[in-house]
């Protein structure tokens, strides 16, 4: 899991799925990278536990599963999400 | 910082050096992995913010930047090594 919230890319997908706190599909993420790239991210998070995949109708839409981590590994998920703001406010991003 | 706590063996020198509280040389962790490895993960580690490092006469020393750290980005080292603590226990490591 850490691992998985290491890359830029996959830790912004995972603070809109919290910011959002509800489902979103893949083509709703506009990442800078190729398309492969951000399955890959996407298939990563998924295979380490971090978000769930599922079809409704056509689209693939992802969930983080907050619970489940928030279980497994309680305070970890708050505090990375803090410590990514936090950074992005430094930086001077979002 | 958390492309550097996502590796295993650095994850496990973090866990150490917060377990001991103090300063350790880098001869005391005993990792399985070449001489060379190991100084490229405490470089890693250095160069994140994570740890210090300095001589004492001739020993390098290791020390765990906890309070800044904290500072930066509180609860997240401590929720990290509480995730690392339940996923050895998981394991059935240490």
């Amino acid at each position: 899991m850490l691992h998985a919230l290491s890359d830029p890319m996959r830790l912004q997908i995972v603070r809109e799925l919290a910011a959002v706190g509800d489902e979103l599909s893949c083509s709703h993420f506009d990442l800078p990278v190729t398309k492969s790239t951000t399955t890959h991210h996407f298939r990563v998070l998924r295979e380490s536990g971090v978000i769930q995949q599922v079809y409704r109708g056509t689209a693939k839409m992802n969930g983080l599963r907050k619970d489940d981590l928030d279980g497994l590994f309680p305070g970890l998920l708050d505090a990375l999400l803090d410590a990514a703001t936090r950074q992005a406010a430094r930086l001077g991003g979002a």
